[in-house]
């Protein structure tokens, strides 16, 4: 047994092209379940507590690196394509020290493998030889990859790919990952790795034969499902790896007390936070940062993404968050809005056809039906009427408004930015508000209702080929009025 | 054979705490497909004519008999959770008469089984000893399941609890389900349970051996499909057990001629019923008690509940219905939204981004675009413009309106309620209505327009340098004017 | 081998009625995948360019004859239903001339038939004996067809229905599609077959030993796929059918390099066509003459008919087009309706609960929220304000307006059409536009505002009781006023 304290280096290999992803997006930047494959892997690196993670790049190398600036990553660049032994001395090259450290090496394109299964690894590593270690898995039938083949004492003698492989060794069915974990040794003897081989290429395969042939012990640990080293190759294997990971997320939210309605219908990314006795409806997508607290429910194909939601709220269906806050017990929806900068009390009631962007509503707000709230503050109680629009724009600025508690805003009113409305003011109906309005006051404009009578009769008798056709009820008003 | 017009009384257990389900909710509340699960064994229960139905509460006990009030069914309370022997002597003991009646062992958490399977039952139970039949299931491997014990006859001899059981009876992949038909002894040979045992708990089990003492013949009745007796223990088990359900109910709207494009996506709840050449798109949600005719299209990702749609209605994708009337021919959405007292006519069309709250509108009325229709009675043929709102809330009342046939209303109007509007009048786009309107008149109730010239000039120039970075072809414009 | 340019005639069966779909729709007009059924044996009859397509039709003649008005095949009338081969003679008399063309029979329910299975078929028929090729598929468990009986030489010797089967020939899993190819003596042959059997019918595969007795080989050429030639019998094979072609294209779209999230819940008809690294979210419906350009994005639950969306178009969540055209760089959504007639040039943005119709938005145009754009034509960077309607409706004409470049319009403003509005003009918020707006001017249409000062105070007080129940701030307000 080794010392289970020894630091841990990651190098990443993610310098493949993809061709068969038939993209202009380097393979390993394609997203799965909400995050580039290659950041699952970084995701895991850090899991694992790892000292250094270094990401091997080449192929859209700049992208590649840019999608994964701020996240601490080395860069190494691998110029030349010339195998993965030559990809990963290009990593190891990059760490100043390579002294006393385990050294895991991982892929950009599987993301599938579990930050547990590494732990496991790890510990099974430290609690033997301490020196290599395979991560292998068992297939009935492991065509394509190369095969494991283990001594008399179980150890591993040697891996051997497919094509060189005997009838025999064909039928093993334990096969290579790729994913190896090795002590310090690792820099120092991937240096001797060379390309006389067929291919001309360097395989990291052969830092197995290496450290054997110092006399290390070398051994397998053998996943429980194949599938987690599933590398995706094209946007096929992209879906299935992406299903793969949204069922584990629904199940294990299911397990904690979440109830799903028609799971294989929802997708929840690795990064919500749902409460006790939430429940989701059919479609709902769940994205980023976003926090449901307990008994909450969201309703069918809604979409919401880095929001916070307090305990009981209601969301109704096809419903649209985005960087919201929704206060407890609010209700929203459906077709419902909510955009960033939305910070919603408790108990706010928003309707259908409604829209808030940087809108802080505060308890008891009610905006029913078509309205648009954008850069305003609303206080307790007010009542935001059907149709409501506030004018925020003036054409190239965004201009706030404030409004107060227990206003009445009548349907139809346009509330021209920036505008301040006292407490308990009340807009009539229809109203275009362009000068503020005093606590408690009445602002009324409008035009004046007038109506003429016997205007429809003439209206329509112009129109009547038409009406005849279409309208024939009103066609029998005409005949009526004579 | 026995008689077959023997009353039947129905004991469900329905005391147990379900902490795999890790919830406030007691275990048997938690709905699947509509219903919490307790009220499906309680359905099957009616379905059966059921002369009693008895439901043993425990854990949640108040909350179960809430969800259940009304149902007509007795309650039972065991105190303490002494074993399924003891439940089901709390359910004895609340039955005044136990004297000729069958009786039926049900459980509040196996929500599949069906009536069909239990007519079934109860007649195989009929037709042979009539005394004791338990029903059971075949699995390939049947561990953690007590084991069926067969005589040399076939006659069921003993059910021997996974523990217990030696390496033939493991072999056996005969299990006892927990559900039992008993004849009217029952009652009596039930209080003859005891908890010697070494968990020190009443096993409703001991009945078997009980009633083999009086010489009578116990019975085995097999489950076609063993899934009918899953128990759902955590939400996982929920989702499968309501996806199940759900597709049992496509499969048979599907047999009886209603087209469901992608039933994978589709739920209906079997409270629903669909006439024939009804078609579904995907994603559809039907809930409660929804009827829909002949004919009838319902578009994607439409949620309709409790609400009656008559010949060919054409509801497109999008629209949320409920509680609401919709007359033959009549179309809806996308993005339509009918609540609770909505009734349409014939021929009516609802288009997007409107809504109806206890609105009735008469035959081919048109609301197209962006409107609130609430609180309203609206005449043949009236046409709604385009942003039309009934403003029928004045901060704590609803207030009715009465729009007449034949009425034009113009754009982004406003109806100030309580207000009736005569037939065949006409409102001018943008009015705000605040008094009626006589019958053919017109009512105008909106600013006059003023054309500033040079206005446009003035203002973007003072907003030059923002113009400049925004808006290029405005800003070439100010330069041309010069 | 024999002259691979022989013309190809396709006899399309397609009078059978279908029973089990429950349906007042003939069985082959049932759609599968936005075709009726029988469309699909009449597209894959022409891409494999048949010179002839009958089509034989007899229940629900006219509808099927309907169906396919247009389509440029023949139609033959089978009044009687007296057998396939009674069918077959049929569509055989209704051709004028039968030398030497190939004779294909097809079937009007069998949508999941590939036309690159057909024209292995072709290819495998003209490079053998060229007489007789009968389609043949290979199951497990064959009950119910009729079997393939072949000779020692692997020639098909006869085909035994499964009712005259002995255990042996029950035994053979090769099964009859019904599909057979033939050279041009089909049609002579045809004319031999009698109703002297048991049920009293005309048998098509009596063909095969009519060719026999005139010395021909015959063949089978086997599907890899049994699928295949499976037919849909009722809603649920419909479903079946439509599922497996839906994945057939959406695995041929991600191969081809599309992204597309969750493709189990994805709908794409094959008249789509789709760019490379187009992404498409979970429950997105695409139909039609849709195409999408390179790096498009569709968002969740969108459905996209007869539309065209250029490089980099963000169309968001809930979002409905039909016959729409979007140009570059434009975004959409969520809950936007474009409707036919929708033209977007370059980088225009269209917002929430905003409709188009027949509308001509010109680059940089603004669309934001609540509209209704509705025969317009608007230039570029004009700004459209919340809540803004084109009053495009008299009641019974619709009329056209024209909106300038660089122009303004204030929200909740309302343009009644025909309305011609200059470039840079500027709209007032809430404005009623009924006249024409000059190049550079301010239109102002709209009431001028009035503040009543302690109004509110009165009026709720006359509400006080209601007040103080209901709305706790604005009643503590009310006894601070005294």
């Amino acid at each position: 047994m080794t010392d289970t304290n020894r630091p841990l280096d990651v190098v990443i290999l993610a310098a493949g092209q993809g061709t068969r992803m038939k993209s202009s997006l380097p393979k390993v930047l394609h997203p799965v379940a909400g995050r580039p494959m290659v950041a699952w892997a970084v995701k895991a690196a850090r899991e694992l507590g790892a000292r250094n993670v270094v990401v091997v790049t080449g192929h859209g190398a700049e992208a590649v690196e840019a999608a994964l600036a701020g996240s601490g990553v080395v860069f190494a660049r691998q110029e030349q394509q010339l195998g993965t032994g030559h990809a990963f001395l290009a990593g190891m090259d990059a760490l100043d020290d390579h002294r006393e450290a385990d050294v895991l090496v991982l892929y950009g394109d599987t993301p599938l493998l579990r930050t547990e299964t590494l732990r496991d690894l790890l510990a099974d590593h430290r609690e033997r030889s301490g020196a290599f270690t395979v991560l292998t898995g068992v297939l009935p039938d492991a065509t394509g990859y190369g095969r494991i083949i283990r001594d008399a004492q179980g150890n591993v003698e040697r891996i051997v790919e497919q094509k060189d492989a005997t009838p025999e060794e064909r039928a093993v069915g334990e096969f290579n990952s790729g994913v190896y974990l090795m002590d310090a040794r690792a820099n120092e003897l991937a240096h001797r790795i060379t390309n006389e081989n067929a291919s001309g290429e360097y395989y990291l395969t052969d830092l197995l034969g290496l450290y054997r042939a110092e006399g290390a012990e070398a051994h397998a640990f053998r996943l429980n499902d194949p599938d987690e080293v599933m590398g995706a190759n094209d946007r096929t294997g992209l879906a299935e790896a992406e299903n793969i990971i949204r069922a584990r997320i629904t199940q294990a939210h299911m397990r904690a007390g979440v109830t799903i309605h028609m799971p294989e219908t929802v997708y929840i990314e690795d990064t919500v936070v749902l409460g006790r006795d939430v429940t989701l409806e059919p479609g709902v997508i769940l994205r980023g940062d976003t926090r449901v607290a307990d008994g909450a429910q969201i309703g069918a194909y809604s979409v919401v993404t880095d929001s916070v939601l307090a305990e009981g709220v209601v969301v109704k269906p096809h419903s649209v968050l985005e960087g919201a806050q929704v206060g407890a017990r609010s209700d929203v929806g459906p077709f419902a809005r909510l955009r960033p900068g939305t910070v919603l009390g408790e108990a706010v009631h928003i309707g259908n056809f409604v829209e808030t962007k940087n809108a802080q509503l505060a308890q008891g707000v009610k905006a029913g039906h078509l309205a648009y709230l954008g850069d305003v503050s609303i206080g307790d109680e007010t009542n935001v009427g059907a149709g409501t629009i506030i004018a925020n724009f003036d054409g190239v600025n965004k201009h706030p408004s404030r409004i107060g508690a227990g206003v009445f805003i009548g349907s139809n009113s346009t509330i021209v930015a920036p505008r301040v409305i006292g407490d308990a003011a009340f807009i009539a109906g229809g109203s275009t508000v362009h000068d503020d309005v005093p606590e408690g006051a009445l602002a009324v404009a409008r035009g004046k209702q007038r109506n003429l009578e016997g205007w429809s009769h003439r209206y329509w008798s112009g129109l009547r080929d038409k009406v005849q056709t279409k309208l024939p009820w009103l066609a029998g008003w005409l005949d009526r009025q004579g």
